[in-house]
């Protein structure tokens, strides 16, 4: 299929590297393509950024069939542009796809869409270490039809926009809250897919977390209410003793890229590593005997987010010293290195865009 | 605040009675209103039905903070036009809000912006027993922002469409599938809620239950997959020796406006009802020692839909002689005949429009 291009007038201008947040310094053009039973996915164009219109009826405000992706491009110091890992990222989108009765898309077509995209959208990527361009895959499902059934058009869609740097003031520890009584995800559920459903079942629990001063919530298991599943929008890791422990994915947990590249240099540096299930009381345990020295999560937004204190129910564990733990500080080095094109691309992550 | 009224040039038709589907035969008009932290809900209008525009960073696409509800407006033999138990969904909207993070709604203010909107589409209400006009009020979150939080701005929608018989040739009784691979909710989660994501959720096991001859899923509990939860679109009811059997509401099923009427019936009728667990196992003896007599969903849809068959794994149930019982019968006769006005309102479940 061949990509129109319509390209925007005037170009907008992306704010200093200093002024960027997230998600909201959005690029001038977007890639789009259509999706009908009879044609496929069909009619991919390059158009400016611009206001979606659709059917007050469309599924996707009523049902939510939605599925979505989270990835970033990064400038080299050579001002060269790469992705990481983008090829594992629309894997997942057509996991989510099959999840939720979406019709999958052609990888080597839309990882080519993208990489036409950011050529055209270069100079939104900034520079500064740490910031990126955010890259954001969706789906929505837009037939005009108020019953509960799959859609049969879809809209697909990757917008893009610049990000300031995580850490402005280096990697801070946060602070994340247990919740009891809400749940994110089920076994038999879809909380293993990046639909939009199951971020909007986080919100409560969110906005509690907040209140009481927590950035994250971090989410148990919905059968025994025992278990550590994820944290917000990151995968958790522990070290015990000197043994990296992760929650396995069992269905209700995201399988996160940066937790499998986490595991991946974890192995190859000789470091234990367990991906099985951790009770909220093995945590307690391992806290009190001193034996948990770092907990940290993984994920595209944070690379790595090292966690300070963990409140659980009236229990606060207190973690490390108030600086971020050195293995946590050995993986941010090492995935931000490859990613910011510093360090040699041993393990095959990088995708050179220009 | 007053409701600013734009309406059509030229008005549509709207098609024949027995042409009517279901979700697809919009009204005219339409009722919108905006939210923001700072101005609350505002600027509410009724205006022509039309395509909503929306950045596609719009949090709606991205992270389904959206709520809905359904419900009916009919017209009596005098062409009255008149409301079921309107009030009672706003109401379950605002529970909805409150567990979506959404802001509530003044019920007194919409009950009067949807009398208003259906004065001015009475002539879309169509007049044969069983047809109706289906209302769909929803809301969905409008920030262009990529985070994850609860959104600052909404929109309230309230549209119409014109709505056929469910039961053309009369009451059929449907095939219903048991999933025992997919969960739509769990304690803890938001199956209590009317909101998008549950019917995301839904959609896979929906396929697998249609590619095998059936019409909807029974879902069973997410913790234990034993107990009966609800089905499809609608709340489930066992008729076993005398005594009218539902699922009491333990926080993962919709509290259907429909099963609560039914239940009012039922006590005032003087027919045992019993608000509890309900297991397959149960059903599965009730229905080997014939004690199993009836079995029907409701909800606003079909009112009351009979089931005739049940498949659980390799067994297929088969429930009645084809025909609705007479239990189901009863309870589709009463609804109805006060629905569209030909019986009296002796529970004051009616609003009068026109
Ligand atoms: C729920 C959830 N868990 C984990 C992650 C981490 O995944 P990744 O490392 O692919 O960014 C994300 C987000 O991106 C997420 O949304
Ligand atoms: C999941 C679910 N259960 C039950 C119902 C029945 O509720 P009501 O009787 O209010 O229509 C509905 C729909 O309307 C529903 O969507």
């Amino acid at each position: 299929m061949e990509i129109a291009v319509t390209r925007v007038g005037q170009a907008g201008t992306r704010p200093k590297d200093e002024d960027l947040g997230f998600g909201t310094a959005f690029t001038d053009h977007m890639f789009v393509m259509d999706y009908s039973t009879d044609k496929g996915w069909h009619d991919p164009r390059i158009e400016p950024f611009a206001p979606v219109t659709l059917s007050p009826a469309a599924m996707v405000f009523h049902y939510g069939q939605a599925i979505f992706e989270g990835l970033k491009a990064y400038k080299t110091p050579e001002k060269k542009v790469q992705l990481f890992r983008a090829r594992d990222n629309f894997d997942r989108l057509n996991r989510s796809a099959r999840g939720l009765c979406i019709p999958e898309v052609d990888i080597d077509f839309v990882m080519d869409a993208l990489k036409q995209l950011l050529k055209l959208e270069k100079d939104w990527i900034p520079e500064t270490l740490g910031t990126s361009l955010y890259i954001r895959p969706f789906i929505i499902a837009t037939d005009p039809f108020l019953g509960v059934r799959s859609s049969f058009t879809f809209k697909f869609f990757i917008i893009l926009c610049s990000v300031g740097a995580y850490y402005a003031g280096g990697l801070a520890p946060v602070k994340i809250w247990v919740s009891k009584d809400h749940v994110r995800a089920v076994p038999g559920g879809v909380g293993e897919f990046k639909t939009a459903g199951n971020y909007a079942a986080s919100l409560n629990a969110g906005e509690i977390a907040k209140k009481q001063g927590y950035a994250q919530v971090l989410w148990l298991d919905a059968l025994e209410r025992k278990y550590v599943e994820e944290v917000g929008a990151m995968n958790i890791f522990f070290v015990i003793d000197d043994e990296l422990v992760t929650p396995n994915l069992t269905g209700s947990i995201l399988p996160g890229i940066t937790r499998f590249s986490v595991i991946d240099l974890a192995k190859k540096w000789g470091m234990p590593v367990s991906e099985r299930k951790i009770s909220m009381d093995e945590v307690l345990d391992a806290h009190a005997s001193g034996r948990l020295k770092e907990v940290f999560g993984s994920g595209t937004a944070a690379v790595i987010s090292p966690v300070g204190e963990i409140c659980y129910g009236d229990r606060v564990l207190h973690i490390g010293d108030g600086n971020p733990g050195p293995v946590a500080m050995k993986f941010y080095q090492a995935l931000t290195s490859i990613q910011y094109g510093t360090a040699k691309d041993t393990e095959n992550w990088i995708e050179p865009v220009v």
